[in-house]
């Protein structure tokens, strides 16, 4: 009888087991589903701050390019068309592309670059989940560091880890750097001896920035992207910021610190607690990238705003700012998965 | 019997934790010292190297700032008088400032800048514990980057790891880029197209900084502050350099190496064994960081020398140099808590 | 009787410990072999890339230098002649030159420098195990940052970890950054304001580099070494880069990422899993680091070439190359241990 018990036990439990494993596989299997997006890429104006405008090559007009937000395992299509006068391609930074070298977009190496007026589809599968970024692979001295050919990828886990749950708001941080002398001149620019002079968020010079809005109580995620030619040193006032992916990938356990510093290409998630209620810098520390063209008092600045203790303060520069959402992608991330465009980053169309 | 014994042990158990608990926590409460200290922001001429002098915004006439040194949780308080003819403020890097916004430091965003003969009195709580420093928080392009607006503060821990435990010699390194041509233009300076030229430590270029003296047996910590605008890559020759805190917070485990890189906000604390008598070097490895103007053999250099094998080399550039203690702020840092001015770093006030 | 077999089986055990103490010794010291090399420092000819040469001061006529190989423990004895006209030092980064500062290799700190015809010879133990390399001590800024006097030394680890251990390919890759208006100045350059405009790995800038030809099941190792001025942030494509040494010395766990950055100075021990069959792209993502004078795609760019893909594709800059293997050592380090000139490095002799 023992036996039989233990025996009908041992399969009940076996039994349990299994239907664990293949609800455990369900979400790896039906959740992959195909996602295909459509991008231009436009000759486009954008300003940085105040008058400084800058000619840019923008993925559906804008800068950053729209938000690509899939779930890990997703099968992505993206069909992209040229309406510039130079060809370029799309990289899909920290994509594996297993099985999908073609869809690299690497031009000379994984297919010839897209010529004007042309269309090609990438193809792959959304692996490895984590912060990942898109941008062209075409003269990247030019299209990269000043023509604005760059936008945030995000690939949600399957599994997040439990630091990620506790997140309440997230942000998305690309750092770029800029040489003005080149503004206005198309297919030149990105050589020796090139004095960069502005420094960007999301394509904005503070104070043309947006401040991060907060309660106590939140925990934010900083996604920094070092989307251009320089290393920052991204300083956190008043709050310990936790180092806790890189590239993407979750580091074995998070870095405590209070400056970031990132390179280009790099991504580093930081996960903040909320905990401390009062208007905070976020800036970079590297000094000169605070400046905007010969003025100090810009470049990559902005603040956190608890609304505890508003913005209604004699000495807060930002105290009559109009806020505008979703400059940090903030809103669009919470919307259901796809491709996001954003009228925050649209620019005008430069014709020809 | 059995029980009431049980009962009785169980008793002087429960008993024993609580004082134990009870001993934990004095040091939090009664250690938590009141301490006040003032500051003055003084126009003062100081040297790098050579006669390559510059004008600074000096912290009670010194470069480094004067060395603030507390325990974790003290309640620090510092009156701040501004006797130059431009704004300034204090940010108190690193401090998390729990319930005291107000003391962050940045104007704009905290407070009114300073005014030239006006008094800010800033106020927080010495938390957490690190090397820690303080700057200026105006124009930082310009005030933190070449007008030597800057200073150590370090908290001491309450409860420091063993590793730290083991350090018999203390050392304070602050990295910093200068560019000559603003040298005597208070006011201006830190734009684009600025070319770089002196490169210090404590605001001196080899061959005036000064070197590490020690004996077979020490185990030294560097605390390596960038105040600077630049990155620098800091090389020991001679032993391991184990990388065990990040802007004051422990790593989970040291990392070891042989050179550091550090970019402008971060701080890391080494810590060597001094296990190998010699005549060793510790620079900057970025190769145009180790020259004065257009001269080599300058810039972030300095050595440490073992007395078991002392400086009367032929070979040995410092062989007959004066020895300056304090340099490093190893001294001060011996003495008790609080704030030590250091001759050392005094520079020659500027009258208008 | 019990007593005397436990007894006697206690002996025997001691005695199979103590046996295994005696093996686990063996290696330690029976393979600490002596090696005696000898190096001249010769005024060469190299090509970077094109037409844009460069007057070197280069180790045995070669720019790298050759490749030290060693094992941990080693004796190494190497013998220097300065058959240049000014005066140089070789300081061998990461040993630790326990009991041997003389053989540091640091003018004015550790000897006189060699002088033009002179011989000096270094003395000193293979420690620690790692990828290190050594490179002059004088005047960094022009020797080090563009006479191209460095190469790599590489000290195998008595005791390899298990991810070492599955490595089938190895790689050296000495990154540097170059100053063209010096390049025929031999004793002159490296100052405040010099404009970088050449970057390379092992010397040569793309499309001079050469590709890194793998079988899927390989394990690639990319040993990074930062050997000139700048920072560099090294993207692999299509595989997740294990971050695994920091200057020779093991993580305490690798570090997953995509992009690596690498100050002056430092090295990092790239394992990358080759189970993607495709075309590749290693390169930096310090953008304007991929460019060759004022020309886009060039700089520091190579590629990942599977067996399986095959290199006949219409759209690779490569697919007519031809492959010149040793390019990063790799033939080198499947050798015995020693010193390995390279054909593929030497430069041309430059006659007074
Ligand atoms: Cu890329
Ligand atoms: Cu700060
Ligand atoms: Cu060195």
């Amino acid at each position: 009888m023992k036996n039989s018990i233990s025996l009908f036990s041992s399969y009940r439990f076996t039994h349990i087991i299994l239907m664990l494993v293949v609800l455990a596989l369900i979400p790896l299997t039906s959740q992959a589903e195909k996602r295909e997006f459509d991008l231009s890429i436009e000759d486009t104006r954008i300003v940085l701050v105040g008058k400084r405008d800058f000619h840019t090559f923008a993925f559906n007009g804008q800068v950053p390019a729209p938000l690509i937000h899939v779930m890990e395992g997703d099968d992505v299509t993206v069909n992209v068309t040229n309406m510039t006068t130079l060809p370029h391609t799309i990289h899909w930074h920290g994509m594996l592309q297993r099985g999908t070298w073609q869809s690299d977009g690497v031009p000379h190496a994984t297919q010839h670059a897209i010529e004007p007026g042309d269309t090609f589809t990438y193809k792959f599968k959304a692996e490895p989940a984590g912060t990942m970024w898109y941008h062209c692979h075409v003269n990247v001295n030019e299209h990269v560091t000043m023509r604005g050919m760059w936008g945030p990828l995000i690939v949600e886990p399957k599994n997040p880890l439990p630091i990620e749950k506790t997140v309440t708001k997230d942000y998305i941080l690309m750092l770029s750097d800029w040489v003005s002398s080149w503004a206005n001149k198309p297919g030149e620019g990105g050589i020796p001896g090139d004095v960069f002079d502005y420094y960007t968020i999301n394509a904005k010079s503070f104070p043309e920035t947006q401040p991060i809005r907060v309660k106590k109580g939140d925990v934010i995620r900083l996604r920094l992207i070092g989307a251009g030619d320089h290393v920052h040193a991204i300083h956190t006032h008043g709050h310990i910021s936790q180092i806790a992916f890189k590239d993407g990938f979750p580091l074995d356990k998070p870095i405590k610190g209070d400056t970031v510093l990132i390179g280009p290409g790099e991504r580093y998630d930081v996960i903040l607690n909320m905990d401390n209620p009062g208007l905070w810098m976020i800036h970079d520390h590297v000094d000169t990238h605070t400046t905007n063209g010969d003025k100090p008092d810009g470049g990559i600045m902005t603040t956190i705003e608890y609304e505890e203790v508003g913005i209604d303060h004699p000495f807060y520069v930002w105290k009559d700012k109009k806020f505008v959402p979703d400059f940090y992608y903030e809103e669009s991330l919470k919307k259901d998965l796809g491709m996001h465009n954003s009228k925050v980053f649209k620019g005008e169309p430069i014709e020809e």
